[in-house]
């Protein structure tokens, strides 16, 4: 395709582009779509010849984006959010443009070094000491999986990666703490680091679903009275299923006479650290070993982009350092290969998304943005909390609401039914999203406010829609 | 900002792409900086208020564009390409405005469904019987870390995921052979994933670089005899330094024997599969039990897409499945989730390029750029051979040429230096960008054809640049 043919095609994408910003609230937030649907109007076999790009652009529109669930809407309220922005889109835009592939210094300095003031800034706005420096990853799942293995290769002083763990943890075996509560790739991260699954304890929570810091010590006192070594502890601030907020500084006090690396997993919540008032929410926060959090959930920047960071990169370079000889430069000494810092070689420029999204909000614009959201959480919790026909189930810290219908007189097991089939037929209409999740053994209801674009008027309606839908259920 | 601001600044973000995508050949292909150029012109701390994009994006100009190496400079010799193309931009632009995070089929339908099309695509342009599946993952490092743990986990029946590598090792330790030639990212993989790299065999190659399949047998029966077992072998197509192959037939038959995990690291050579007469290369790929290669490399997709076959996803979903209740859905008896499929849970839509690069160029067009890098490359080789100031180090099987300068007189150290003076003269221009490589011990100048938009006119003046360079040091 000529540069020409590029240029005309996408000046037509943009204006489509645009249009999509503006209108995407006025399509079904989820597709209506069955498994296979897609699939069947694709060809089996890849074409020989070139096609023009007009009839990939209409086999988009008619395809593809009828089976999209639209991540942007403003009736998004499931999972957590997963946000884009204008500038972070036009950040991606030249970003695949450059196609530079980061790996090092040398192979785009500029990527590298604004990778580094990025994360400076993040620092900054967290609130993080300055002995913190970051990285992005990809994902939280990553950025907890490199966690653990820097915190295996610290507890083995290097053995694990040298020798292999079958021979530096046959003296002693390593464990991991975390609290029921922890998401799921923490389980997933200590399997496939090695530890072993039976090896992870899940430490009881409290009411509010946060860690109990005593049944942490008891977990730790009995490994070490086994001869079980203790090797990290991940915390979490806002869980998934509740944003429930591990108590930080207890747990590091255990963990510093314990030894054990502090993980700190703030992939959602961490966003709202940038918002003075809600900071102390991360009390405890500078004790950390590690820490990440997402830009690319609550902090408008496209998907992927996770914030890594770090006290000691020294323990991240030991683990994941590797220098082919085709890879040395003279530079090497002088500057930070991005490289050794994670799992990929590989690396797209994802700084750049980031300095455009955070210099055109600028911080007080997107502690705006979280403020709303926030608050709009807070007024739904208390609409919640007066309707004698339901109960909020978990204490509204961010934007994430969890409440439960309660109907008079039936069994717990009749009240989950009851309430996944509320949550169905709320979703049905397509004009917002909920999920779900269960606490205490109970199906609850999600609602995350969370979305660039959700306004009062969004949750409003949403209300309006599960009580409607109780009228009819119920 | 609103999504009219947004139009107007991504049509104006447009003709700065075309025009780039026009212009990069005339412009310096490495940045002339030095460490902390970029970074001091960044202020340090991050901005309260919104700026205007006018700004950003002169900043961008001004800024960043100097720092950066530009990997799609028809000039670009250096590694291994890393291909963008316009359809793949264009498939870019609307994934980042889409904004989905397609780690579930419920999350996007038509992004599941076209990864599951387009991973056939590519197998049948390989070649690859039916049996294989594929998942896009992000860079060759990841997909081959999963390999590693699909073998570990294999080989001890899951229990290395489920009571930790020191409990399943502790009969017997694992080991993992791959040529002494074989990536960097072999050796951190098996350190990451826990095997320990006293236990990677690095097996001797023969003459080409390539692994000796009797030497790996030695290897193999060597472990065998003391009580070490043999999870997985890597075999290369087309390794990083001098693209040699290992021959994979005689090496499928020692892991049937074995019982180890074939895992075959194509990730540069891999897309030369898709043009017939090269496809004997490949001669005996179709016992792999994993196989990774990069459109992002040699097929004319962005960074990063990653394509990775499997012949056995129930061995994918063994090691990295992970099912929390706040993901089930109603159609997860029906559908793949690709989540788990790899390590991340978080996945962006990455088929959507590859489907406008495929049908764009259509499967003819695609070989046509390979032939061509490859028809370059042997012209230039065929160079190389004939001017007696210089040796072709390696024989040339794709786009790469390895060679160095051989005045006589001189000892093989002094022979090294003046390569690597030989090399930095050449790229001292910034016309174009060559790196170097060890092999045999012996500094050696690679230059791969590969960039999308090099022709014959740029191989013939970087060769003239490298006799006038030896002319003047010489």
């Amino acid at each position: 395709m000529h540069p020409d043919e590029f240029r005309r095609h996408a000046h037509v994408l943009v204006d489509w582009m645009a249009d999509y910003l503006r209108d995407v609230g006025s399509l079904p937030v989820t597709p209506g779509v069955a498994p296979g649907d897609i699939r069947r109007q694709v060809p089996e076999e890849p074409p020989l010849d070139p096609e023009p790009f007009e009839r990939l652009f209409e086999d988009f529109r008619r395809v593809v984006l009828p089976g999209m669930t639209h991540w942007n809407h403003p009736g998004w309220f499931a999972y957590f959010p997963g946000n884009n922005s204008a500038p972070s889109i036009l950040g991606e835009m030249l970003t695949a443009t450059l196609g530079a592939q980061c790996m090092s210094w040398v192979t785009s300095p500029a990527a590298t070094e604004l990778e580094q003031v990025m994360m400076d800034w993040l620092r900054q706005m967290m609130g993080l000491p300055p002995g913190f420096v970051g990285v992005i990853q990809d994902t939280a799942s990553t950025a907890t999986l490199v966690a653990l293995l820097s915190a295996r290769e610290r507890a083995t002083g290097g053995r694990a990666g040298a020798a292999g763990l079958a021979a530096a943890g046959a003296e002693a075996p390593l464990a991991v703490y975390a609290s029921r509560e922890a998401h799921s790739s923490i389980d997933k991260a200590v399997k496939l680091a090695g530890y072993g699954l039976d090896l992870l304890r899940h430490i009881e929570t409290d009411d509010a679903f946060a860690l109990r810091p005593e049944a942490l010590a008891r977990a730790l006192e009995a490994d070490r009275a086994a001869g079980i070594r203790p090797a990290c502890v991940v915390a979490t601030v806002g869980t998934t299923s509740s944003t429930a907020i591990d108590p930080l500084r207890p747990i590091a006090e255990q963990c510093r006479r314990a030894g054990a690396w502090l993980h700190v997993d703030a992939a959602y919540a961490g966003a709202a650290a940038i918002v003075p008032e809600l900071r102390p929410l991360f009390d405890g926060i500078e004790a950390a070993d590690s820490l990440v959090f997402n830009p690319h959930k609550w902090l408008l920047t496209n998907f992927d982009c996770s914030a890594y960071f770090v006290r000691d990169p020294a323990a991240l370079l030991a683990t994941f350092q590797a220098t082919p000889e085709y890879l040395r430069t003279a530079y090497d000494a002088d500057v930070v290969n991005f490289r050794d810092w994670g799992i990929q070689l590989g690396r797209r420029f994802r700084a750049l998304k980031l300095w455009f999204v955070i210099r055109s909000y600028g911080v007080e614009g997107l502690r705006a943005i979280i403020r709303r959201h926030v608050a709009l959480a807070r007024e739904l919790a208390a609409w919640v909390a007066e309707d004698p026909a339901f109960e909020l189930v978990a204490p509204v810290r961010f934007g994430l609401v969890c409440f439960r219908w309660r109907p008079a007189g039936r069994t717990e097991e009749e009240i989950d039914a009851l309430n996944a089939r509320l949550l169905m037929e709320v979703n049905a209409t397509r004009e917002r999203y909920l999920t779900h999740t269960r606490l205490g053994g109970r199906y609850v209801i999600r609602l995350v406010v969370g979305q660039r674009a959700t306004e009062r008027e969004h949750v409003q309606r949403a209300w309006e829609a599960v009580r409607l839908a109780v009228g009819r259920l119920g």
